[in-house]
């Protein structure tokens, strides 16, 4: 019996132009495809051979456990299959990658892992702030906020106001995370942004600062990530839109002082 | 006169498979393509209608100053053609991109901004180290090591051994960013990768400890990151190559522990 084998694939940020030209070789080639909650459906019409089911969350059913994702990715290989494993962003930045794998090493299963785009970084990017930018921030730290207790460890680890963090899967506990920030020492002030559903359709930003977290009110239902830091003033420069007279010169001159 | 436009492209690692889709659509349809030193020359060929210059640092010669970057970009938009700006990895991972953003802006020229695979995450993962792993790290933080010096800041505002840490640019500098990590309180017996030329036939990985940094002999003249922290020890796991008996059970015990 043939083994087959198994392409764990990061999708990006949920744009299919953000796609990697390998992810969309191995969706195109694959016999299963096993993809996330955040993997935008229409791209799946280039799984021309496979078949295609979702394991991720939705509304009104609960994500497929870890441990069953294992076994039928394991299975399909052992039939002979390519699968396809497809994840929102990149594979191994909170995205379990690295289980799916070692699963499969112990299962003696042929695997490659094909990066993505990461929303960490993306999502971000695309609402004009940059997670490093020279004379603001030279280093970022990157966590996840799902729920905000997970984060008091991490948080305990880093200087308040020293590097620019980004927290992923944030939205529903933002209140909570901007408020144990500020606990931590960070400054009320500190200038924060949410970025809901990055390079979709639905993109929505909010910037303002860590007290007034709050007052924002992002649409229901959408993913999206926390940036913390002074480089969320770069977009106040960037985008038309917001900018207000002089914002340019005071983010360059800021920079220059730091 | 038609204004042009400039688009701020990441390019990813280094294999022109993992450009993203947008990414090579831009080089197709620009008039005129930038590119830095750590892009695949291969890869310019899609650039069929373009002239591409390097405006990166190669042997025997300068990079060009942000300045001109600038100027080029923004005479080349002025004369109506489309800029293709190529930056390894993402652009706004220490890649200056918000920069040329700021200086597009300044100059009203129309510009967007094409995320990549950022080299941050993806060397590290195609070396078999996730930087996030549940039950090792649950975060991580990026910064630059082209110099050892500019370490220090980030370095006094992180707790040792609490992240995963990923040093960029930092080949050169190795040994003394080791070196100061320790200093910081950082254990000696840290494990630790440095993975050179990640995605290219030129890859090369070294794992060990903060401690015995300074045995490895990466091949002279690649480019590269440190990986720094528990995470590193997965790559054992999912290596093969690596994998001594019991290396796998070793490192699912030791997620449990913590």
């Amino acid at each position: 019996m043939t083994t087959g084998r198994v392409s764990l694939v990061g999708a990006g940020p949920g744009d299919p132009g953000l796609w990697t030209v390998r992810a969309l070789e191995r969706i195109e080639e694959a016999d299963l495809v096993l993809y996330d909650a955040l993997v935008d459906v229409d791209a799946l019409r280039r799984a021309t051979k496979a078949q295609c089911f979702s394991v991720g969350k939705r509304a009104r059913r609960d994500s497929v456990r870890q441990e069953t994702i294992h076994k039928l990715m394991i299975r399909a290989a052992r039939q002979g299959k390519h699968v396809g494993r497809l994840k929102g962003g990149d594979p191994f930045v909170f995205g379990r990658g690295a289980e799916e794998a070692l699963a499969l090493v112990r299962a003696g299963i042929p695997y490659e892992v094909v990066p993505g785009v990461t929303t960490a970084v993306a999502a971000a990017e695309l609402a004009g702030i940059p997670v490093t930018h020279r004379g603001i921030s030279s280093a970022f730290l990157v966590l996840a906020g799902h729920t905000s207790d997970a984060v008091d460890s991490p948080l305990r680890s880093v200087q308040p106001n020293t590097v620019s963090v980004v927290f992923m899967m944030a939205i529903s506990a933002r209140i909570e995370l901007a408020a144990k920030l500020i606990a931590h020492g960070w400054a009320p002030d500190t200038p924060s942004a949410i970025v809901c559903a990055a390079s979709t359709p639905d993109a929505w930003t909010w910037t303002g600062t860590l007290a007034d977290m709050g007052t924002a009110t992002p649409p229901p239902g959408l993913a999206g990530v926390l940036v913390i830091g002074d480089v969320v003033r770069v977009r106040q420069a960037l985008v038309a839109g917001d900018s207000e007279p002089g914002a340019l010169d005071e983010v360059r001159s800021y920079g220059r002082n730091r």
